[in-house]
C-alpha cells in the first residue's frame, strides 16, 4: 500500500454513485457509513427513474477515503445488481467514484488516493475494481463510458477476458457488481450570457471553444437559448489549464465580431477558492494572491 | 445595555493598540487574556521606539468584545501612562480599539458592539472611554488624531472641561488614561505598480484618485517610488464604496493618458472575502456570486 504525506489543509472531494434510488433507507444507510468524523455530506440526490443516488462529499484525505471504504461495503450488502433496473447505466452497486483534489492535495495524490481505496475493496470487500480518468492504468479504461460499456450484465460474461481483467480484486462478478474509482479535476459549470437572443452566435462560438472541435483544452461547450438569450453553457473541466478568465476574454472577442457582447454570467454550483484566486490575480495583475490571504480562510485554519 | 441578534456565522476584527511595545511579558498577559474561546490571534506586533504593541484579533462578535474587556483590564493595572515614554502618541493604556465587520456582521452592529464595550469598560474597569469613526457621538470626534490631542497629558489638564466629557466612564483620568472605542470598515492596503520608473505620474494619479483631494470616495493614495518603479499606494478604507475593480480601471485609464500602462498590483496583509467575489462579480459579471458557492466556504460553515 502507497502512503503519502498530507497535511492538516489537505482537502478532497468525492462524488460516489450508488445503483439505490428508489429505498430511502438503504441511501439512508449508504449516507450514515460515509460520514466518518470531518467530512461533509454536501449534497445528496435521488432519482426513481435512474434507479441511482449521488452523494456529495468532501473532507481530508484519510477520512474520506475511509467514509468511502465503510459505503462501498454497505452497498455491496444492501443492494443487488441482479434485481436493480434503472435507466441509468452502471457495473455495480457502488458504480463510480471519481476523487477530485480541493486543497493542497493534487489530481496525483488522487490517484494515488485511488490506488489505496481500490485495492482495499478489492482485498477487504473482495469486488472486482477498474481504475478510470487520471488513474487509469491503460488508455481504454480512461473514459467512464468505456469502462461501463454492457453494464454489470455484460461484465458477468466478459470478466474472464484479459481486457476487463480488474485492476484490483477477483476475476469474478458477484450480486455488488464492480467499483470504478478514479480521479479527476473539480469541474466548474460555468454558463455565459450574451445579449443576442440568435442562439446561432452561442453555437458558434460554443463550437469554437470547445476542446472536441480543436478549441481551448479542458473545455466542454454548448450553445442554448435560455430565457430568450443565447447562452455558452460550459463544463470547465480543468480550471487550472483553462480558467475562467480565458473563457470569458475568448467569448468577448467572438462576440464582438458577431457585433454583441457578453450580457452576464452564472456559476452552477460550486468552485474551488483557488479558481476564484485566478479570477483575482488575472484582473487585478495580482502575482502573489495567497489563500491566507483572505481572511475568513486565515480564521479557519 | 443594547444587545442585537447575531446569528453563528457572525465575524468581527479588533485591532486593539497598547501603550506597551517594551515589556513582553505585559504583551504575554495581555495576549492572553484577549485570547476567549473563539477568539483568533491573527497578528501580534511590538515596536520599541513606538512603545506600543498592536494585536489582531477576529471572531464571533461576543467572544472578541470579552476578550477586548479582559484585555482592557489587564492593560489598565500593569501599563502607568505617567511611567509611559514612547514616540507615538496615546491616551491610555489601551489606546485605540477598532472594532471592524468581517462577516455577517454590520458597520452598525459594530457601532453597536463599540457601545456596549464603552459602557462596560466605563462603568466595570473606571476608565473614561471615548467613541470614534463610525461610533462617534460628536463629529469633533469621528477623527482619531482629534480624540487623541494633546495626548494622556493633555487629558489629565483637560478632562474637565465640556468639549472633552467621556462618552462613558469617570471624568477624572487615572494612570491607565483614556480607551478610543470606535469602528470602522475593514482596511484594504493595495499598491498598484506602473510600468514606468517616473513616479511623478504615481503622484499625479494618487493625487487625482484620493479623496481627500476630490478624488474616489473611500481611497487615501500616495505616489511613491519603489525600487525603481511608480506604484500608487492606496488604502481603500470602505471597500464597498470603492473597491479593487474601480481603483484598478481609473489607474489603468490615467496611466495610459501618461502612455503608460499597470504592470501589476500588491497587496498588503488580508482581505475580506467579499472583496474578492466583488472583483469576479465585477470582471466575469456575474452578479449573483455568494461565498458559499466557494467549497472551502461552505465545508467550514
Amino acid at each position: 500500500m502507497i502512503h503519502q504525506e498530507t497535511n492538516r489543509s489537505s482537502l478532497v472531494e468525492a462524488v460516489p454513485n450508488f445503483s439505490e434510488g428508489r429505498r430511502s433507507q438503504v441511501v439512508d444507510k449508504i449516507a450514515q457509513a460515509i460520514q466518518r468524523p470531518g467530512v461533509r455530506l454536501l449534497n445528496r440526490t435521488s432519482d426513481w427513474d435512474h434507479n441511482r443516488s449521488v452523494l456529495t462529499v468532501a473532507g481530508p484525505p484519510a477520512a474520506v477515503v475511509e467514509g468511502l471504504y465503510q459505503a462501498i461495503d454497505v452497498a455491496a450488502q444492501e443492494i443487488d445488481l441482479f434485481e436493480h433496473q434503472g435507466v441509468h447505466p452502471r457495473l455495480g452497486a457502488t458504480d463510480v467514484v471519481p476523487l477530485i483534489p480541493i486543497r493542497e492535495f493534487s489530481l496525483a495524490d488522487c490517484v494515488t488516493l485511488a490506488n489505496q481505496l481500490g485495492a482495499r475493496v478489492g482485498e477487504e470487500l473482495g469486488l472486482p475494481v477498474y481504475l478510470y480518468e487520471a488513474a487509469a492504468t491503460q488508455s481504454a479504461r480512461r473514459n467512464l463510458a468505456d469502462v461501463r460499456r454492457g453494464q454489470f450484465e455484460g461484465l458477468v460474461e466478459e470478466i474472464s477476458q484479459p481486457h476487463r481483467k480488474p485492476d484490483f480484486g477477483p476475476v469474478q462478478v458477484g450480486s455488488a457488481g464492480a467499483v470504478i474509482i478514479g480521479a479527476r479535476q473539480f469541474l466548474i459549470a460555468y454558463n455565459v450570457y450574451l445579449e443576442t437572443g440568435d442562439v446561432q452566435i452561442a453555437k458558434i462560438i460554443s463550437k469554437r471553444i470547445r476542446e472536441s472541435s480543436g478549441g481551448m483544452l479542458a473545455v466542454k461547450a454548448l450553445g442554448l437559448l435560455v430565457e430568450g438569450r443565447a447562452q455558452v453553457s460550459m463544463n470547465l473541466v480543468d480550471f487550472q489549464v483553462t480558467g475562467l478568465p480565458s473563457v470569458m476574454e475568448a467569448i468577448e472577442q467572438m462576440a464582438s465580431d458577431f457585433g454583441t457582447r457578453i450580457h452576464s454570467s452564472e456559476l452552477i454550483g460550486l468552485l474551488p477558492q483557488q479558481a476564484l484566486l485566478d479570477v483575482a490575480s488575472h484582473y487585478l495583475k495580482l502575482p502573489s494572491l495567497v489563500p491566507d490571504q483572505i481572511i475568513e480562510y486565515a480564521l479557519h485554519k
